[in-house]
């Protein structure tokens, strides 16, 4: 059987234009000889859909379009596409997450997602009933092991303890001679390799290949890698798709089986690949811009979010605005430009030493007697956010915000200043990482300033100011943040594994608790590791719990 | 049996501070010669935590904090309260949610919550796992149909079909003579009835009288009303408490019975309380701010907004900012200084006309030859924005935004502009209902001042401009927007019941999806009807489902 594998990008809710890119997929695959063609979860809803669910015109719009394209495409194709079934053994969530079977326009088979993931970004449960029961889909001679994403999670090595069901083996015990598993699932650095070690488990236990076709594109703060393959019985891998690019590939189940060789992952490598493809969808699937806009201060964080738009967007569709107030060193307006050469791309300057004079004027009678300090440097980082969002308001500009996640862990930026924007690139990108970007982008020559990756960071608003002033050094912030965001350890098992100062542990914790308020207000942020800031970390802004206390005494 | 109803206000993860309160109440009841003493759901913990819940030092935290207190009440007392309880039949969520029973220190029985609802703000799919069986607690003489919150609402007149399992009736089933609900249930206007009336059908389908102690206090979004009651076996409400405040009640269950007089629900009166309530916890709970700070602009939401934080917090902690510009009418700082007098809180001017003028002058050159538009209309809203967010900086005042619901629908806002704040006190209250909020503080003498009332709304941000230059009257408007909001209604249903023009209606569903952007950075806002903007409305930003266009061909 010739099995194409249709990994594509599709817009949440663009019933009609995935629709359209799924009939010409089928085409494409068909005049490839291929018998059957498959297509990620939710195909035509595109992931994650959230509550666009919870309207019943949308879900009947859903089954509608489904139907009609099965009898559109070639009559003698079978087609998998993952849609949304009702559910009809009420009570219950009113839907199934389901995987359709087919051919000349009927329905010969489907499968209903049976572990819904419901932590981190994912919320199935709120929409979606388990599947009950698994059975094999038979088609032209083959038992198909149809299954969708998660489902493939209660399997070792993974180390989730959630669901009680396993859907790959009950289908093998039903007799499955192949698995196919129709997913969406986000990227984050080193999922790839976890996902197929799933996989090379699964089908080396069970000796039946498997079939894995995963979604590409970003949605959101979502981004999916694709990465789709297939696996042989014995665990070897027969193809793999590239990751953050649209495809079609072909598997000849009957032909002589040849392991293929799997690119090992390169960190920084697929971090750069997925936040290009993450501002490139924003961008295009919104819809709504002209250009990007990025506010270029000299440093490190505007200047990878620069790079990064320039790769995705092409340096026509980019825009650097420099805006030096009086504590900008020399140095740092000279970074900014050699940043926007190197890219070719435009940089406009805008002064803001009078916009801070007429807001020390005003704010004169208000402000008399008291001592400069945190007000007086965020004016400034408010003005510049002003000035963006109004070439944004004028020209139709995506303004993108560049805060790392260091810095936005601890609160070390302005809300309503350099915070402003329609995608914050870097909010998932630990410092470290923003550096290893840097590098990265210069594999080639030099685009990011020597000056800007060596010099000591600085928001530059207040004179010879130094991020270090009032955060550690970053190597040690970024285990700290680390250990504590992603792994959810406290300050004794952080204090106890790195051997960190017990009170800098403590004060970062807690800059990172009072934070939250500025987080729940901040732009979307691409989400490249297992626990980003946004949808996938949900914390009450008033609290009182601390992290960072001696947990015996509260 | 003397039981004494504990209905407290806890403070999310102050698990020390609510154990104090706890053993405080415990004492209070002890003192009135109570045999057993209520608390409501997740009592040491406070509702809704969220991910501190992913936190195991939090979890093994409550649990200490928990049998510490059961230890320190006095002995003769019978505790109920709320808390997490390890699921020991992995797989599955690691927790249940629970209520225990302690007395003399030691743990007598608990119940495990059956239905976790997973849906709006609602998250406990990702966290808990159902409790397997449900069986009375035996305890001097009486058998304890105990059972949380949500575990009542899988009975008329409920609609909720999501549920197998229905507690209350395997409770009487099981030979419960009384049941005992411990809730934490967010208040939206109304939702005390249709509580009471699911109680109401309970207690007579069961013939079993019922004891609900529901939490009370906001926390971030989430307003809980309390409202703890006790109905006898045929129906009859025997006691009924105060909503929106703490307190102690006392129920004799061997007294003869007698049906006490159930307010009927105020939805003016109730929402302007709740909105109080909601101000007050956010300003002391956080307790990081000296006073609140509110934009005058003469207009109605900030009148409304400003009258209720001067109700929480007293007119000593509330500060006003006037800041007019150009387009600012006399007839608007007039209004503003007299809801600050009438009021007792001080007025600020700043205008802001050489601000604006200095935004003109640095932006001459890039806005050259384009017509004056959103641009420089934001920028005054901005400029506000950013002085409004200098005193909060300078002086740690709490920022209240005032937006009202109808225009965070329709986006009809400035993004780090007038959306700038902590909270936003109005975003889930429709323009109607602000109107008549005023009328409501107005109601024992003029606050409000009356031109504020009658004057057309108007952003004033252009010459002569009001609201309704680019928005439907705020009628109809708030019946679209009531509509597809609340109830999932889409254009083909809104049109066939209110007979609204067709393209206003579209027209208005597209604006509500293409603002999603600005409302995911927008403050938390205090929700008060089933379905406010916030953690409850999750949609994509980036999407491309028209709600407003005819599904068919999509």
């Amino acid at each position: 059987m010739r099995i194409a594998l249709a990994q594509i990008n599709p817009i949440v809710g663009d019933l009609r234009g995935n629709a359209n890119k799924i009939l010409a997929f089928c085409q494409k695959a068909y005049a490839r000889a291929a018998d059957l063609v498959v297509f990620p979860e939710l195909s035509l809803v595109g992931y994650p859909p959230h509550d666009l669910l919870e309207h019943s015109t949308f879900v009947e719009a859903e089954a509608r379009a489904r139907t009609a394209l099965a009898r559109k495409i070639p009559r003698a194709l079978g087609l998998i596409v993952g849609g949304l079934a009702a559910n009809t053994h009420r009570p219950g969530k009113p839907l199934h997450n389901a995987a359709f079977l087919y051919e000349g326009g009927q329905l010969l088979g489907s499968a209903h997602k049976a572990l819904l993931p419901t932590y981190d970004v994912f919320d199935e449960r709120r929409h979606f009933e388990p599947g009950a029961r698994r059975a094999v889909v038979r088609w032209r001679g083959r038992a198909l092991g149809l299954h969708i994403c998660e489902d493939l999670w209660n399997t070792k090595p993974s180390t989730h303890t959630y669901y009680n069901a396993n859907p790959v083996a009950e289908l093998a015990a039903d007799g499955a001679d192949l698995f196919v598993n129709i997913c969406a699932s986000p990227f984050a650095v080193g999922k790839r390799t976890s996902r197929e070690a799933l996989i090379a488990h699964s089908v080396r236990r069970h000796g039946i290949p498997y079939v894995f076709v995963n979604q590409v594109g970003a949605n959101t703060e979502l981004i999916f890698d694709g990465s789709s393959c297939v696996y042989s019985a014995s665990g070897q891998p027969l193809l793999h798709m590239n990751g953050f690019e649209e495809s079609l590939a072909l598997w000849d189940s009957e032909a002589p089986a040849s392991s293929v060789a799997v690119p090992s992952e390169n960190a920084t490598g697929s971090l750069h690949d997925a936040l290009v493809l993450g501002i490139r969808d924003y961008f295009h699937k919104t819809g709504a811009f002209s250009k990007a806009v990025i506010g270029l201060s000299g440093g490190i964080d505007s200047a990878v979010t620069c790079a990064l738009a320039a790769c995705a967007l092409g340096p026509d569709s980019v825009v650097g605005v420099s805006m030096p107030s009086k504590y900008s060193s020399a140095g740092s307006v000279r970074d900014a430009q050699a940043l926007a050469e190197a890219l070719g791309i435009p940089l406009t300057t805008i002064p803001i030493k009078s916009l801070v004079r007429a807001y020390d004027d005003v704010l004169a009678e208000s402000f008399a007697d008291t001592v400069p300090g945190v007000a007086e440097e965020n004016i400034q980082a408010r003005a510049r956010g002003t000035l963006l969002m109004a070439l944004s308001n004028k020209f139709n500009y995506l303004l993108l915000s560049t805060g790392n996640k260091s810095e936005m862990s601890v609160g070390y930026a302005t809300l309503y200043g350099d915070m402003n924007g329609g995608l914050c690139v870097l909010g998932d990108v630990l410092k470290g990482q923003v550096y290893r970007l840097a590098h990265y982008i210069n594999r080639a020559g030099c685009i990011i300033p020597e000056s800007t990756l060596t010099k000591p960071p600085s928001a530059e608003l207040r004179p010879d100011q130094t991020d270090q002033d009032s955060l550690p050094p970053y190597d040690v912030l970024d285990e700290i943040l680390r250990r504590y965001i992603e792994e959810q350890e406290d300050l004794r098992q952080i204090t106890a594994t790195t051997g960190f100062d017990r009170a800098l542990v403590a004060r970062t914790l807690q800059q990172v608790d009072r934070s939250e308020y500025k987080r729940r207000q901040a732009a979307p942020c691409l989400r490249v590791t297992p626990k980003a800031f946004g949808e996938g970390r949900r914390l009450p802004v008033v609290m009182r719990w601390q992290h960072a206390s001696d947990s015996s005494r509260q």
